[in-house]
């Protein structure tokens, strides 16, 4: 028996409609947790490193490699701009996250996307991480999404897809985050 | 005459002392805008390069070095599992803005970190991303930021230090994201 594979936008539609029904069958598949591990350098400079995550009914066993980040501030923001900064940071995940969920999206429904490329913006105000004026928020005030794409849907398409985006939904609706602090 | 620099956690704190006494003389100065730009590889796969921002009232001219930065999937997620996922990267960005900002605020107050490190932990249902309960968040239901400092300072002290953190303002209220798709 041969069997092929049916791929979409370099997603495999057949294992995504699998996990469909794996996780409609199953609910309790559904559940991921993700990690990182953050290690403080000097100043403004941290390094994370990712590797296990929990998800599909168990701590998967699959990932072989541990992925390794840095963060760092330019010379204006004090830093030794060793790498991006965590705002930088953001606005990669959100634009690989906006493309990516757009991309399976239009893959389970029978949407070729031949290219995808897109730039981000976010603005933000000083006085506010200064701690110099409370009304003036910390972190960006807005960011920019524009992305140029090769196919035959329509733009409204194609954003009604992309809005399936799980770190555009953290970034324009509250997230909550716990933080606990141990003395060592 | 001798200069002699001032460092308190790797953060120049007269460099940051004249930062304040700037901005507060010349509120413009403390506009800025980070910027990257992101490429679609296939699937859940994508790159983004992050060079140039505005900032200290113009376009930086410092930065010499263009920063790349991958996304993709684990296999159980449809990916090659080439890189972190996007909502691994906003665990990297969160640790890393929380951790810098504890080390900058604390410089600026005296306080000494000898040592920093956290984990983090997001969880999501897919349900959400699937688009099987339109109840369920696509996003992560919350993050628990476990860090463990070592510092003559509280616990309460270094937590409201942390919380002048950008990305933490990002993910825990709502920021405003602007989607504009062109068809190529």
């Amino acid at each position: 028996m041969t069997t092929t594979e049916n791929f979409t936008n370099g997603v495999n539609v057949d294992q995504l409609m699998q996990t469909i029904k794996h996780v409609q069958d199953d609910p309790a598949l559904a559940k991921f947790e993700f990690r990182a591990k953050n290690n403080w350098i000097e100043g403004g400079r941290c390094v994370s490193s990712v590797k296990g995550f929990y998800g599909v009914g168990q701590e998967d066993t699959t990932r072989k490699e541990t992925f390794t980040m840095e963060c760092d501030h330019p010379n204006v923001l004090l830093g030794e701009d060793k790498a991006a900064t965590p705002a930088e940071v953001v606005l990669h995940a959100l634009g690989s996250c906006l493309t990516g969920a757009m991309a399976y999206h239009a893959a389970a429904n029978g949407i070729e996307i031949e290219s995808a490329e897109s730039t981000l913006e976010g603005g933000c105000d000083l006085h506010g991480f200064l701690g110099l004026d409370p009304e003036v928020r910390k972190g960006f005030d807005g960011v920019k999404f524009k992305l140029k794409v090769k196919s035959d849907a329509t733009a409204e398409q194609l954003e009604n897809l992309a809005r399936f985006s799980p770190v555009f939904d953290m970034i324009s609706n509250p997230t909550p985050v716990s933080i606990e602090i141990v003395k060592c």
